[in-house]
């Protein structure tokens, strides 16, 4: 056995390498920047092939549009053209009507990774890590050779056309052209544009369905589409007027705060005593909650917060855990809404049956987050049973032809979910997303659909499900998918739960009725018999024998209504 | 209807926020330091929960002592312990006889995120980002408030002792305590020592687990594992004696550089013409190959290197793409070998058949790699039939009963995949794979095994899948998952097949022999009753019926010959 396994190591590898001492290891061991990073692990930013980085790199640069017209009040004009340059390459410009980018800036926001605003505040809005944007440009500059051309302008100040390339090393812009120009077609706002290695396709997936998805979502917002092959842009219209209000930036929850990182919040504090550190620094602490803290840490509200050690802190961190805070304020969220989701779903999916859930905010790790969830249903290609006003049964003829717009599938297949996180469709990974294991993790037989172990439900249907939240936790950097915490996926399944009891009772109302329909349509086939009959035996005329029939049918309606 | 939507917003946003302007936007936004990044998207590092960050934190430790032993030319003896220190507190140590660290390193290696020897080489090895082992310091910080204690003595250096704090800011650490002994109680080695949050239970996906499939994957390596309830640690001998040849470092296939990388080396290159750039920096670009290709971008083979314009080097790429170039060399990849894994599996796992195949090594942007699969494959509960060397069939009685040691399942689940990268086993995101991917794509119902649509098999089946590759492309930092490039797709693909037919004839056969039997029971049951029919035919004696119905057994047995 020895010899099979000496040779299967020969085998493996031919040429003998000199191994190394610590010290020749110690040579080879450097820095590298966050760029170098993540150039090389481009695909945990969403581009790991020409398809989705076009999807991807359209979806950052809109993901900022929307938030920074949210942040400056302002009703969202977005632009989207892609323009095929080669087979295999595309030039892609985003374009909105955003409060713009002040000069020095520039640089920065579209060429550093991990650069902004979002990362550091617990507010609700699309973007959150500060990669986003400068991960296009990054991706653009190594497939094509291209850095990002900007063109911004803010209300007061002048017309900025940027042009840079990156450098990877320091992880910052070079400045290849820089103008200033008096105007520009619109009174402020930002143009973004990247030449990038891509495939631009339709159907599932494809920026077509995230652009439908996003106007869903987003209805606020007046979105221009133009991809190769449409002769006229195809515009989503706005269907709301009104500028969503900006969402609440809040403290931290106590419960939400690790030791190590109260103990870095109690050296940089301003607060010079305890008591009005907690109170300062975090949500839902006042007086009497800061003193029931500190005494249950056996320290003294007048303890200085830079001096406490780590054993203190450690106590003070135990006696936040055991002390009873309520939870932090809600009303940082903002949910989509149950009439929107209601509506999103009509609009995209014929179906039979809607139901809408919204679970109450809940708390993950401190930060405050909710859940809501939508289903729609239908029996493709089925005769459909309706019951009228009068309890009467009608076989409606109504055979759905599957469209290719129709979000519903077909009935012997897995019912199609989907994500949305801070009203983003989150369209790919959808197997690793907490999301999916919750609807994987529900009984759906229970609700009437078919369902092997472990997977998604079988059934003509769409499941919707919507997390606001001040901090989303996605499972990598390319935000695709939501990270199981167990709080998350525990508030989804609540919700999947009454959305399906909804569906359920409905499923099993049809069944009823499909059922009661055959037991009555056999009775009604027997009645003119009976009145046949009838009228043999007591010798009645035929108007009599019609009217007792009728009698009859009317009394089964009415005895055996549903 | 737009009174719904107005009433919605409202509701969704009680309290009002003052709308920002360019201005006042700029303000807020900063740079964001990768350590801060990490401490907050800690799940991306595979730190989601405590029981997953205790398995992360010794994965990371362990396959830095596997990678550093292998580069020193050392067998591995690596001790892992895990104590617990409050309910929800452990510590955790890892100590290995690795070739240590020079002192300057320690504080880099284990407190500075993405710092490491492994990110620019091409090589094949466990560790390749930089950043696990300070991330584990740093969850550890962040959870206990203790920073990471490392010892280390290389071989003619004196014995280190440090304890640190990582800043998060400038992401890099504080020393807090730095000692100097003359010996150790190793000539050489390493000790990494951190206090975390965690949680320790057996079963699936424990470290109880991971460490026994690092074993299997790695039998030159001594494992010495004790975790809280062990009275004894649990010892994994060595089962080689040989010490692996260090895989080779490569060159860059000209196939896998995309533009901008091009044009960054054709800028930092000591080369002084073009032809001789392309045969240095590159593998595979002989004299003749450089030729055709300079050629093919209409350059010229003495231009200089650093005054290639983007449009000449995008010629120069396309020309590269356009040009027939050998495969990158496959002797720099280290596959754990037929054998071992069938040797792995038997061990494992009580199965009936076991099939195990092996590619031939292939690319991917540039990257060399290999994928193998075995499969063991088994019928629990049920009596087995098997067929002797005379061709027989012995009804062999073998109720297995399931062991929760034995990786084989219940034959009505589906099967268990076990995922390796570069010897190192993949415990979790198993659904966001694309080894999983590969395996609900390919059609088991081929193979005898049932299979919905776009799920797992189902069967009493472990499926195992390495891939050896100089950089593997993992989903996420925490290394769970392996993106799915189409080139390893189709070769993980074509090797479930290679081992699916062979499976797959293997399940046929046994229906076959099944049948088979079922049939010749039948036979066999009356023939006693054809022996006395003749022998009142034809009056013949006891001894003469028995002798017939012996040969006529006998002759079943031969024509019937499966």
């Amino acid at each position: 056995m020895a010899d099979i396994r000496k040779t299967a190591w020969r085998q493996a590898i031919v040429a003998k390498k000199a191994h190394r001492t610590a010290e020749q290891m110690a040579q080879s061991q450097r820095e590298i920047s966050v760029s170098e990073f993540f150039a090389k692990n481009r695909h945990l930013l969403g581009f790991d092939n020409p398809r989705k980085a076009l999807l991807t790199t359209i979806k950052e640069a809109v993901d900022n549009s929307l938030d920074a017209c949210e942040e400056g009040g302002i009703l969202p004009e977005i632009l989207v053209e892609i323009e095929q340059l080669e087979e295999d390459r595309f030039r892609v410009a985003i374009e909105d009507n955003d409060p713009g980018i002040v000069k020095a800036q520039i640089p920065n926001i579209f060429g550093k990774l991990l650069y902004g605003s979002k990362f550091h505040s617990r507010r609700q809005s699309r973007g959150q890590q500060g990669i986003g944007i400068s991960a296009a440009g990054l991706y653009g500059q190594m497939t094509v050779g291209k850095g990002p051309r900007i063109w911004s302008k803010t209300k007061r100040g002048k017309m900025h056309a940027f042009e840079m390339q990156m450098d990877l090393t320091k992880n910052k812009a070079l400045i290849t052209k820089d103008e200033e120009h008096a105007s520009w077609h619109r009174k402020h706002g930002t143009r973004f544009e990247i030449d990038i290695e891509a495939s631009y396709q339709r159907g599932l997936r494809s920026v077509d369905d995230y652009i439908k998805q996003t106007a869903v979502a987003n209805p606020h917002a007046e979105i221009r589409y133009r991809a190769p092959g449409m002769e006229e842009p195809r515009v989503y219209e706005r269907a709301i007027k009104a500028v969503p209000d900006l969402p609440d930036e809040i403290k931290p929850h106590p419960y939400g705060v690790e030791l190590g990182e109260l103990m870095k919040m109690l050296r940089n504090t301003n607060s010079r005593w305890l008591s009005g550190f907690l109170q300062e620094e975090f949500c839902r602490v006042g007086p009497k909650v800061a003193k029931e803290i500190i005494k249950a840490a056996k320290l003294g509200e007048r303890s200085y917060p830079s001096r406490i050690a780590r054993d203190e802190a450690n106590n003070l961190f135990r006696a936040i855990q055991n002390t009873k805070i309520s939870s932090p304020p809600t009303n940082c969220l903002s949910p989509i809404g149950e009439d929107r989701i209601r509506e999103g779903l009509m609009k995209e999916c014929d179906a039979d049956f809607y139901a809408v859930s919204t679970r109450p905010p809940s708390v993950y790790r401190g930060n405050p987050f909710q859940i809501e969830v939508g289903i729609a249903w239908g029996k493709p290609g089925v005769d459909q049973l309706e019951v009228d006003e009068k309890g009467r049964i009608a076989k409606k003829k109504k055979k759905r032809t599957i469209d290719t717009e129709d979000l519903l599938g077909n009935a012997d297949e897995p019912v199609r979910v989907l994500r949305f996180a801070n009203r983003v469709p989150l369209l790919f990974q959808q197997s690793g997303c907490g999301f999916t294991k919750a609807v994987t993790q529900t009984s759906w037989k229970n609700y009437g659909l078919s369902q092997s172990k472990g997977a998604l439900p079988i059934g003509s249907a769409v499941i919707l499900i919507h997390m606001a939240s001040v901090w989303v936790p996605f499972t990598s950097e390319a935000k695709e998918a939501i990270a199981p915490y167990p709080e998350i996926l525990k508030e989804v399944k609540l919700a999947l739960q009454e959305a399906g009891r909804k569906l359920g009772s409905h499923i099993r109302k049809g069944k009823k009725v499909a059922s009661e329909f055959q037991k009555r349509s056999y009775i009604e086939k027997y009645l003119p018999h009976v009145g046949i009959g009838l009228q043999e035996i007591l010798g009645i005329s035929n108007e009599e024998r019609e009217e007792i029939v009728e009698t009859l049918r009317d009394t089964m309606e009415t005895t055996r209504k549903i």
